[in-house]
């Protein structure tokens, strides 16, 4: 059965690009308001889309955008939860694109590479929908699936998902399953398939300080006036040590290493950090000194300012001094670290920076804690082995930088362990101009989902 | 005559105020070429206006905005010329406008003041209309001037006046007079007429930080890969030292403190930091810790960071490492500090704080040095007396911490003094929404101008 579902697969493969095309060109960025009719589309489109595979789909309400539930398969036996995102993230600087965003496209790279390239097209619908599509050839091949399952698509993975663990919560007799099935991560390399066996988890905060009543004029007023983009300078360059060091007052006071086993797994990669660094550019780790690489994608926490603004930053010049000035700052965290708690030792830390005449703000972005999952687990052997079969070489055990906090909520609130499995590559430019997921990822991640989902029925 | 001059500017109050909200009307921004039209529109204005009066206008081309030249009065005697510009600031901002910037308005403040709101009503086109309409009065009541007058009205003082020392250049002939008037400058209060005869000058820098070929994943890259923000926050923060000195090396070694007697009259001047600081919400002087409020903003240089950005700074929150970031920069100079000298010890600076995988790249925004005029001159002590008269109180001699570049052209290309007198207030919040111009400045202004043309004459 299982070798003609994988004919059926590259059979159609024309015909699953065509359809993940489509949904690609629906712009559906959740985290600015004045996409939000798109990213109903988005959702609407998926409910069509699995209806007409026969699965049982609706197209949810939330306080913010919809999140698609879809039934299907035996009764009895093992039952899965998959889980993907249809939003996207924003596309500026739009002027990076080569072409347009939402206007997806395959393109042969120089070294022969065929590649999908649209916002979205690895993060996350590419990836969602090689899932769709092994199902649809499970499907036309047998009339049914060889598992029991739910699909959970949301629409607001790239703003925080404040909609989804209440979604759990208020469903979670229709969504508990046998194990959540994750499609939001990265190979290890383009010939090696990878589970992920741990994610970093997030706090991100901005700070906003005010100084003057109004912005002044640095002729009349510089040299007396505090300056509020001095302040936040001094409070962002003061977030790290010389070591590379976060130096928020007990900021590592909780942070647990990795088992030796998973260490022992990491350090047996051929890992490459000039690879890995000189793909964008860049040749020197700037992370903590006293840690490889590897350790600072991986298991360690940091603290990076994502975004910077104050004063006249129009073209030409104008001297003005700013009543205010902001950033959006976030720190990735790793197991035993409590986001809350990070959060407000950076506020005190800002407040205690914080010079006579400023005020400071916070608004708090998000909070999700890091997730490691047990290494001696059937289901990890299971989809090992079916992911060995496919790529023609074992599947590697490894960690991701990222956060996926749904996997903490299916824990949490669903009891439920996660299997991570993804077709994403280090160069995939999510979250940047020109995303791209190469159609081997697209192809293969397809063949991979139809083979787990047959060895987790087995 | 002076007597019938002064009661025809109070009778035509009413009128003189029609043709400042005329000018005011034009949106006549010139950093922004967006405006240019606009920009031109308020030079043929003024030239159409100056023409009506008697003078001989022109609007003359340059590489960049116009420059309206107009002459009049008497040949032999004092002759002088008028320096004022009618360009204007950016209005963001434009969210705290109480009103539109460009629709002016005449409010009673709740202390009782009749204050001109709108952009460039102090900044410089209430100023200059000051004079306009004293040539006006002198018109009107005797046909003609008490001393042969050139009207020089530039357009691009607010972007660096790129175009006006080579015009000055060209036309050094046509232009020459006894005496430059430049009314670009404040009141000592609003009782207190004042003679500016030190100003700061100004280098403008634009420092652009980058690190990586592209935006990054945060979770993906972040810990290992060079954020610029980091690195352009350091700068920043580096650039000031706990007793608020600037770091940048050598950058104090060729001021020169004010002479003696200046110094004098300035500690004789009942200055009150707390007054001047908490009309914009500040209680705090926060420059070089061992020098008064009034030589922080007159007779010490600075440094100030006018505007930064970089990375997403959008609603919502977005975990990317930005590839480039970028901020202003602009130092007020003090007599002896070379603009280029400073320019170039700045990026020195930046580039030795610029860690491995760093681009750093630098635009000159603006460039001129400090300007200290001789204290012992017949126009001054003529102005002075004039002023007194006037305003019923001796004129204070100050200093500024804005720059006017134009007087050290007019020094250096024409030979020629200057005699800054100008009716702005500390609190009109040039440069800054909802700037204003009191009715008083801009009546008794006109007054005042009458009368010092008079006493130059005499």
């Amino acid at each position: 059965m299982l070798g003609q579902v994988l004919e059926q697969i590259d059979a159609d493969l024309e015909g699953s690009l065509e359809r993940l095309f489509r949904l690609l060109r629906i712009e559906s960025v959740s985290t600015d308001p004045a996409y939000a009719a798109s990213v109903k589309t988005a959702a609407e489109w998926l409910g069509a889309e699995l209806s007409g595979l026969g699965f049982a789909a609706s197209v949810r309400s939330t306080a913010g955008h919809p999140i698609v539930v879809a039934h299907a398969g035996k009764h009895g036996g093992t039952t899965a939860l998959f889980y993907g995102h249809y939003d996207v993230q924003p596309v500026d600087p739009l002027d990076l694109w080569e072409a347009p965003p939402f206007e997806p496209r395959l393109a042969t790279s120089p070294d022969g590479k065929r590649r999908i390239i649209g916002r979205g097209a690895a993060d996350d619908k590419g990836q969602l929908m090689t899932f769709v599509e092994a199902c649809r050839a499970w499907k036309t091949v047998s009339g049914g699936l060889p598992v029991g399952l739910t699909l959970l698509l949301e629409g607001e993975e790239e703003c925080g998902s404040p909609n989804l663990a209440p979604f759990l919560r208020d469903n979670a007799g229709e969504l508990r399953a046998d194990i959540a099935l994750v499609c939001d991560t990265n190979m290890w390399d383009a010939a090696t398939p990878a589970i992920t066996m741990m994610l970093r988890g997030l706090a991100g905060e901005e700070v906003i300080v005010t100084a003057a009543s109004r912005d002044l004029h640095s002729g009349l007023f510089g040299g007396a006036a505090r300056n509020p983009i001095h302040v936040l300078a001094d409070i962002l360059a003061g977030l790290h040590d010389q070591a590379g060091k976060v130096t928020v007052p007990g900021f590592y006071d909780d942070v647990v290493d990795p088992p030796a086993e998973v260490m022992r797994e990491w350090q047996a990669l051929d890992f490459q950090p000039e690879k890995f660094l000189g793909g964008v550019g860049l040749s020197t780790p700037a992370g903590e000194r006293d840690r490889s690489v590897l350790e600072q994608i991986w298991s360690r926490p940091t603290g990076e300012v994502n975004g910077v603004i104050g004063g006249y930053t129009g073209a030409g010049f104008k001297t003005v001094i700013a009543s205010r000035a902001s950033a959006k700052v976030s720190f990735r965290l790793v197991p035993g670290q409590d986001p809350a708690k990070v959060s407000a030792a950076f506020r005190d830390y800002v407040r205690q920076r914080a010079p006579a005449d400023c005020r400071v703000e916070f608004i708090r972005h998000a909070g999700s804690p890091a997730i490691s999952l047990p290494f001696d687990n059937d289901h990890v052997a299971r989809a090992r082995t079916a992911l060995g079969e496919e790529w023609g070489k074992p599947a590697a055990v490894i960690g991701s930088g990222g956060s996926i906090p749904v996997v903490g909520d299916f824990k949490k609130i669903l009891g439920m362990g996660s299997l991570m499995v993804g077709y994403g590559l280090d160069d995939d430019r999510i979250h940047s101009p020109n995303e791209k997921y190469d159609l081997t990822s697209f192809h293969k991640g397809i063949r991979s989902w139809a083979r787990i989902l047959g060895a987790l029925a087995g």
